[in-house]
């Protein structure tokens, strides 16, 4: 069984038809919110360009696969976001859910831009330090962060731990405690919201791993442990409700639920929770027939949520947070392959499928194989006004399941070495990259006009034996 | 969608419910054919020992996550698939299929035992080469083979280069050409069939990105060019059916259909196929209600359907070849983790469910979340007579689809720092494994009595950020 109906495929919509472009034309445009601010299209080669770099420029100096960040369009979905969230009454602190992308300079980037980061392991941690990222800008998450992780995480000074269970809150208070730290914590509780797209799932119990159950008590168990504690400082709660998500709906439930819970523990343990975290979630559009509400609309009705909720309780408006990962650099990336070869195959069921190989597969992008993920293609290294034919863009695994882009409607005049970009790449998919079939994992570069700045580079055959001991 | 029926799941079982152990004594044991030969319980201690070492020693010398391959384990596996294909009448190549998991040494101690192996990258061709294979003991496989790759393969003197496409037999016969040699091919032909446990589906088409459509007519055009073709040598046919395939059901129609073919090309073409590979896929048991044939059962039922056949059809027997991973180092090699929280959740359908987190998960396990897999979980650092709790391994990523095993039975006294093994983790465990969350990958260690052979070292910190350029 796969765990959890919404939660662990990060906003794949099963339940809508593929999106299929009307036209060679449609399937060749770059402005259908899909693709970042900076991709265009030459109007003479018909070639993909990004930030003004044509990308066979790219690929001919990095090769492919390669994934390719739009800097520009980075900048202003973080500034989208902070101002998003700019309300003097209910001030909001933005922290970038690092598991989704990154690297060093990548979180330079996002710290030079005012975001905070949230980390969840020893290596992430590692990176945001590496980058320079002051302590008390992390918030670091963890269903079972070790021992070791959790004195470096005090030892850098992280502004927030989220304590997820009855164990974590011991060895956080120990690590501070023997680091003679007052430690800020926030306790996670599961309200029993599951938020998805458009949809969300309310009930009182959560069957997942993460954190403190509302309904079951355990929560306010946790909050009454905590504030026992002399070496944690309780500074909020934190809920998370899902991934993917294109509305506020979910929310709704979870907020009325959470500020509630803050209400009755305000009045038994006399405590005021400074802070509300709501977790991350927000969608974004991996196909043009998706339809998220923008970040501005859905942080407009978060904020009338939290303000209504707290106000009739009687509670005084909490500093919020939020965690966005996919929602910053989702967007701003896509992968650039180049077909290898084109099979045309019958199904059985009508018209024959055509499989597109690319050099990259799986090892690059799981989330299709992982998720059911559905991705936009385009060709991008010439325009086409062939007509249309639907297609499969697989990988080169050893491995029938090792497809990129399952409902793909492409030129009927798609070549070998014709480069297709795949929209929407930025979150999860390097950070989920594998070296299976002993494949190199591809390299990661920023563009911005006249400027390239090479993230991670791409692996060599020797990487791929630095562990082994021969 | 996913992909493919039976194909990308790997033999996971959906229709059956999971093994729920009777009692603790029966979660307990260690000789239920999940395990490898060597893997048995300390009388006095309760701990598991594998090949006569403890695995407290173990996680002690080495940390946890930690993968330990049963050494002579693997050694009777071998032996017990050659010895299955031990005909005379019938002689059989065993290519291991590198995909399933890799390294250096395990290339060299599979050759010396007299396996030959199956690369379908340059990265595996690199590491067969590593451990001194010779070329002409690989076989080439890959449905998008690079040129670059297709020349290093010619350069190894790799000995069947398996053709999976129109492009493929033209880019690998210039190659040949290029370096002055003929080089032996297989073509792979699709039958139709789509094998899976107990189960098959056979169909006129496949809907998947290998090979050449038999029915379609493409495997017979695919046989006519090579035909023509001065630098290929056509030893023979390729055909793969499916993977976890517990009896010969499917095999038997795939070989009276690629059979039949080799017929009709025999009277079109006039040439005699030297040699018929029937790819991989033969299961093993994850869990103790997993029923597959053993190999020699599957091996002699599929010896009997190739002498029908080809005595029907009035053909010579070919030479045979199989391609193993799972079934020869699947079981082989189980993973340690230990225990880092444990957590009762209500899940609103009866009784509570312990969540028992440990340190690793989907970064070095992804077939749990990848294909619906179900493992075998044991107490390994002792043993225990409580009563059985129902739960549910979990790992320590940022994602609620993070489950090393989705329903197990463990002892109710399990406490923090428990070590837990997870049996048949050796086939796409390591190999799939990334770093999601930044998490440095596990070890492999090899043991026998009184030797520990470590074949893959633990990441560093720095190895993570090796090719992040900051």
């Amino acid at each position: 069984m796969r765990a959890h109906p919404a939660g662990p495929r990060h906003g794949d919509e099963h339940d809508h038809v593929t999106h299929r472009p009307v036209s060679v034309a449609e399937s060749l445009r770059t402005d259908n919110g899909v693709w970042s601010a900076n991709v265009t299209r030459d109007e003479v080669s018909g070639a993909l360009t990004i930030a003004d770099h044509d990308v066979r420029e790219l690929t001919e100096q990095f090769g492919t696969p390669l994934l390719v960040m739009d800097l520009d369009d980075l900048r202003e979905r973080v500034q989208d976001y902070q101002a998003a969230f700019d309300d003097p009454e209910l001030p909001t602190d933005i922290y970038y859910a690092g598991k989704a992308f990154l690297s060093v300079q990548f979180a330079r980037w996002l710290a030079d831009e005012g975001l905070r980061i949230d980390v969840c392991t020893g290596g992430e941690l590692a990176c945001a330090l590496r980058a320079d990222v002051p302590g008390a800008d992390l918030l670091f998450h963890g269903n079972n962060k070790s021992p070791v992780e959790i004195a470096e995480a005090i030892d850098a000074g992280v502004g927030r731990i989220v304590l997820d269970s009855f164990e974590d809150i011991a060895r956080v208070a120990f690590a501070a405690e023997q680091a003679g730290v007052v430690a800020p914590v926030l306790v996670r509780v599961t309200a029993g919201v599951e938020a998805h797209t458009h949809e969300f799932i309310a009930t009182a119990h959560e069957d997942q791993k993460f954190g403190f159950s509302l309904a079951a008590g355990d929560a306010r168990e946790a909050v009454a442990r905590v504030l026992n504690l002399p070496s944690l400082e309780l500074r909020g709660l934190h809920s998370h409700i899902g991934s993917q998500i294109f509305d506020a709906s979910g929310f709704e439930v979870a907020c009325a639920r959470v500020i509630g819970l803050m209400a009755q523990l305000r009045d038994e343990f006399g405590h005021e929770f400074a802070e509300l975290n709501l977790g991350g979630g927000l969608g974004i559009k991996y196909q043009p027939s998706d339809q998220p509400l923008s970040v501005s609309e859905i942080a407009r009705d978060l904020r009338e949520i939290v303000k209504r909720e707290c106000s009739a309780r009687g509670l005084p408006l909490p500093r919020l947070a939020f965690e966005p990962g996919r929602a910053i650099v989702g967007p701003t990336t896509c992968t650039l392959y180049t077909v290898g070869t084109i099979k045309q195959v019958a199904t059985g069921d009508g018209p024959h499928r055509t499989y597109v190989s690319v050099d990259g597969g799986m090892s690059d992008n799981i989330r299709t194989a992982l998720y059911d993920a559905e991705y936009t293609v385009t060709l991008a290294s010439r325009s086409s006004d062939a007509e249309l034919m639907r297609c499969r863009v697989v990988g080169k695994h050893c491995e029938s399941g090792d497809i990129v882009v399952t409902d793909a409607w492409l030129p009927s005049d798609l070549a070998v070495d014709d480069v297709l970009a795949v929209a929407a790449t930025g979150a999860y998919n390097r950070s989920m990259a594998s070296n299976y079939n002993l494949v190199p994992r591809p390299p990661v570069i920023a563009v911005r006009p006249g400027e390239i700045v090479p993230l991670i580079r791409r692996e060599t055959t020797d990487d791929l034996f630095a562990c082994d001991l021969g």
